[in-house]
């Protein structure tokens, strides 16, 4: 399957229904749940090598097989693994949730009489509670998981040769990644995280606002965010009438995101737990069981606002796979007025790479805008391309390619997926800058053509 | 060999030479370097799947062989073993820093001509900088490893019979503490970590000072200082008057404490690179190179300084070993006028029964000082016990002991061995109490009595 074939559902101001329409997305291909990534979450991985007494036996999906005849292509087979692997690592949640539990009760029941009296908390108290979340947090990956199967028909309507009991056990990092997606729904879809996306969403949109003030043109504004994760971002983007597509490589993400996006009907309709998992530097115990409810925001409702306000929601698109394989197509340059980062530049192996692809991507005076640090993905993966540029570096490439810098980088400091309750808070010191590509291109001195040298 | 035999080296104001005193750990079964952690310490581990095509062929020294008919026991040959394993992975850092650099040099190789061109950065240069600063922290850690090899024979002076050739190689675990081993100096013994050190000593010293003003009465105020790390907190408190000892468990800081301690005889003696080994979050390529000279304050040196204003050196002396080994005895009971833990309660499999230690230990009236968070450094380990107590109970536990509180914890807000010019800042919030040992026991009616169930 080529770039070019992917669906892109849009919605919006051209739609009838209230409801946000379903995104479409489609693969492409790549392992998107076998890179490192995620290394902005600073979650500690359960225990693996503890095995769970506890059997769960809570029936996956088998995706429907392929008409008699039809070829199904063997790199969209290891696509369909990838996929069929984070649903099970989604699934497998609560199994890894109790196994954790059940160590930590082991070692409160190895405590000898005169320390567990010292003690003197309410322990069963404690571990029903500890229960009740992973029970919640449970079923709340368990509806994810249901609807991860329209994801998957519509990515792959011909069917699978996939068996699921073919499909491998998650791997550490692929639990892990769940673990963490419960923050990054804290994030980017609850109260809790306003903290977070003002630090980092906000300038964003506040320079979009800057640069496109009249929001009756904002549905010809085509702005790209990719690394968009939960879609947070790409959903405001669209609020305020621009046309946003959002573009995700992560399983964990297209399917959490999915959800979130189409599966959810009201604002608060679901509750999670999102630290019941971690134990460490809690000041109080209720910290661990803290609940959050999301979505703070329901798009489906906050377009409903809109209409009584009279004004249009723009255009929302996804857009599955890699950046470099989807972004890089000729068709695609000088379509895009904004290219906004969050949180992304350093997913590249070779960021010069990205920094082209933006460059070529933007209508001539068009605005890359960028939020976040450089904590490179693949820097210490010996089987793994990485070029690790500093802050500096990347300003000059930048500049080398074409682009115009307005004025020195900013600093924000602002935690990812943090616990704000916790003793440990990891602070991400980003570089905000927005750069632009000039109207006249300095190198080719036309207007607008494109940088050679994308691939690696 | 039991805790009791310890032989503690002390110096000072007894002694009549300005150089410090060597100090003479010795130390008490266990494996001191195979536990997890270090956990404060965030440096992330150069590629191990690498084979380095560089050989260095330094000569490690092979420890002497018993005399004909003595016994060596087994449990020591495995302390023998995991000294000489740390030795080695100090030995390794520049075979494996080298390693690194040598994995980004090809990268950067593999880039295409067009890229490189964007990059427009004098490759060569930096990458001959990245090899000075590997050279030069790979002297400094030569110079440890020789010095080691008298702490050796302090600590076990009847030989061994362990061969080096038999020392398995270090474990991933043991060089990543190496890397940090770097951070470590900075933190206590450079002028760029008295931020850090002002943060979470400077409360511990200021509460010292203001429980005992009189200055010529300190000698006998013994203040136990367990995770000493590289001794900075117990060096300030002997420099202060006080009888200080400093506790440690690791090797990774018992070899590299007693070089600064004990081979270091002028301010600024050193420069190191410890940030060299880094290529992520840079805001710029010079910050990767920053240079930072150290000790700062030199023991032997400030010692001369006190005398010059006629004022004694306190005591100060090193126990190698398990605070739980070494400090349950019941000859240690009531011996300790303070015990000042900083970053230290969560590296307990049990923090109850490290807190009953704690208790015991000090003379009625008594203080425990503490500064740190509470990130349990066998949490996440199937394979070890871990109680993981929230703060709240952790002072709920202490009370039932027998402390009094004194008002509620403060937080400090703190980095702990951070590159402060990183776009990446771990912080910790630092829960600071200072408890004291009631002059009668609640519990017993008596004057100072013990509480029992110190064993896990």
């Amino acid at each position: 399957m080529s770039a070019d074939q992917r669906v892109e559902g849009c919605g919006g101001s051209n739609g009838a229904s209230t409801a946000l329409p379903p995104l479409t997305p489609r693969t492409i291909g790549g392992k998107p749940s076998e890179a490192p990534g995620d290394e902005y979450q600073d979650v500690a991985p359960p225990p693996y090598s503890m095995e769970s007494a506890i059997g769960l036996s809570v029936p996956l999906y088998q995706p429907h097989a392929p008409a008699p005849g039809t070829v199904i292509d063997p790199d969209m087979v290891e696509d369909h693994v990838s996929f069929l692997r984070t649903v099970r690592a989604f699934h497998d949640y609560k199994r890894q949730a109790l196994a954790a539990r059940e160590m930590r009760c082991t070692n409160f029941r190895k405590l000898q009489d005169q320390h567990r009296d010292l003690l003197c908390i309410d322990l069963d108290r404690i571990l029903e509670k500890y229960l009740e979340c992973i029970d919640v947090n449970g079923a709340f990956f368990d509806a994810i998981c249901e609807a991860s199967e329209e994801l998957f028909d519509s990515y792959w309507p011909e069917g699978t040769t996939v068996l699921m009991k073919e499909v491998p056990p998650p791997t550490p990092l692929d639990m892990n990644k769940v673990f963490s997606t419960l923050r990054q729904f804290v994030r980017d879809w609850s109260a809790e995280g306003v903290a977070e996306r003002d630090c980092v969403y906000k300038p964003i949109l506040d320079t979009l606002d800057h640069c496109f003030p009249n929001r009756g043109e904002r549905e010809n504004v085509r702005v790209l965010i990719p690394g968009a994760g939960l879609c947070r971002l790409s959903v405001e983007l669209a609020l305020r009438g621009f046309f946003a597509q959002a573009n995700e490589f992560s399983y964990h993400m297209l399917i959490a995101g999915h959800y979130i996006q189409n599966h959810v009907f009201e604002s608060y309709q679901h509750k999670i737990y999102p630290y019941s998992d971690s134990t460490c530097n809690l000041v109080n115990r209720a910290d661990q069981f803290a609940e959050v409810q999301i979505p703070d925001l329901c798009a489906s409702e906050a377009i409903d606002a809109l209409r009584d306000k009279g004004l249009s929601f723009g255009q929302l698109s996804m857009v599955a796979g890699d950046f470099t394989e989807v972004y890089a197509k000729p068709h695609q340059h000088k379509t895009w007025s904004v290219v906004a980062t969050c949180f992304f530049i350093d997913t590249a192996h070779n960021i010069i790479e990205y920094l082209v692809i933006i460059y070529n991507l933007l209508v001539p005076g068009g605005y890359w805008v960028n939020v976040g640090p450089l904590l490179y993905h693949f820097a210490d993966s010996a089987d793994d391309m990485s070029i690790e540029l500093s802050l500096g570096e990347v300003l000059t490439v930048a500049q080398r390619i074409g682009f115009v810098l307005n004025g020195p980088p900013s600093f924000i400091d602002t935690t990812y997926t943090n616990n704000q309750r916790s003793m440990k808070q990891l602070v991400y010191r980003c570089a905000f800058f927005v750069l632009q590509r000039p109207l006249v291109d300095k190198q080719t001195g036309q207007t607008g053509g494109s940088v050679e040298a994308e691939g690696t």
